[in-house]
């Protein structure tokens, strides 16, 4: 018996302080898409969360590590996804980046904290500019690969080098994202994505 | 010359304050470009403007006054240019398009600009919503008709319609002007434009 309670003097608490990091986290993802990093501060972060400001920083010891943490999260996010891309048939190419598109409608706070985020990451000094040029830099060569087994399959339209499918894929996927969330009624992220697969591939109907 | 003195002496204060709000703006758009508008404080606008920010409001009541003249100078910077792609001929819309790229480009921290506000723009209770939505929209109409002109002169590739032509070049360009902020050497963004308008046109070298 006190070995059981031992482990749940030591469990007890620990639960207690990932809960905590997880409610901070979510607070911070909250803040920083709607404000942007520089000025979500932590009083915004420790109001959404309910806990007083100063005590974030006994979970992230600097504004910084924080926002490192918020990125981190989203990343195992977009890490689920991947492999299933990665894997597919290159005919399913475009179907699988559509409902990647899909699924990502459906949590517009994400797309809007990426969006401010990278954003604000290309000005001078910010904390995440290394992230998001790490992440473009990946992101156009996981779709260089995907487009490349499209290629070696006789699957991008008669102009379409690969280079050009992945480029400009990441860049009209980005930008009517923006679009989407400036006019939500106007336009469609999936259904422009769909035309433009349509147009770059021989995949008509994705 | 009691008249020309007088006259001096009301034209040397004004123009003396015409100058003042000039380095104002032109500092407002530095540090709104490179922090966004939350975060960008009058006292940094006052540190790069060379004044003190108290007297910054003699000439702009509010922060939000002067993101207003901020984004009324950029309009004038527009204006410039849209007479020009409204007069032309269909066959010259992909390369009216081209040079206004290119010229931007040569602009880079009014894009950073436009970037880091139009995204900022999309989150809660932000002064700029309102304006990026209506630019948002002007744009889209003034792609529109352009594109529509090209269509009725059968200039418009297979499959493409003047809706498709216009939000996708609108969002391929926001797209990959980020990129391009992100990554310089790794995307042209007019490179990329007139790719994209070699595909859903019929001008093939624009």
């Amino acid at each position: 018996m006190a070995a059981i309670d031992e482990t749940s003097r030591r469990r007890g608490p620990y639960r207690k302080t990932e809960a905590r990091r997880r409610d901070i986290i979510a607070a911070a993802q909250q803040v920083f898409a709607s404000t942007g990093y520089r000025a979500g501060s932590l009083r915004d972060i420790g109001t959404v969360a309910g806990i007083d400001p100063s005590s974030i920083l006994h979970h992230f010891p600097t504004k910084e590590a924080l926002l490192e943490a918020v990125l981190e999260d989203k990343e195992k996010h977009d890490f689920e996804v991947l492999p299933a891309l990665d894997d597919v048939d290159p005919h399913l190419v475009p179907r699988a980046m559509l409902e990647l598109a899909e699924r990502n409608s459906r949590v517009p706070h994400m797309i809007a904290l990426y969006a401010i985020l990278s954003a604000e990451s290309t000005t001078a000094g910010h904390p995440s500019a290394d992230y998001f040029r790490q992440r473009s830099e990946r992101t156009r060569r996981d779709f260089r690969l995907l487009f490349q087994r499209m290629a070696d399959a006789g699957l991008l339209a008669d102009g379409v080098d690969v280079d050009y499918a992945a480029t400009s894929t990441f860049a009209i996927w980005d930008g009517i994202q923006i679009h989407w969330l400036i006019e939500p009624d106007a336009v469609s992220v999936p259904e422009t994505l769909r035309r433009h697969l349509r147009l770059i591939t021989r995949v008509h109907n994705p």
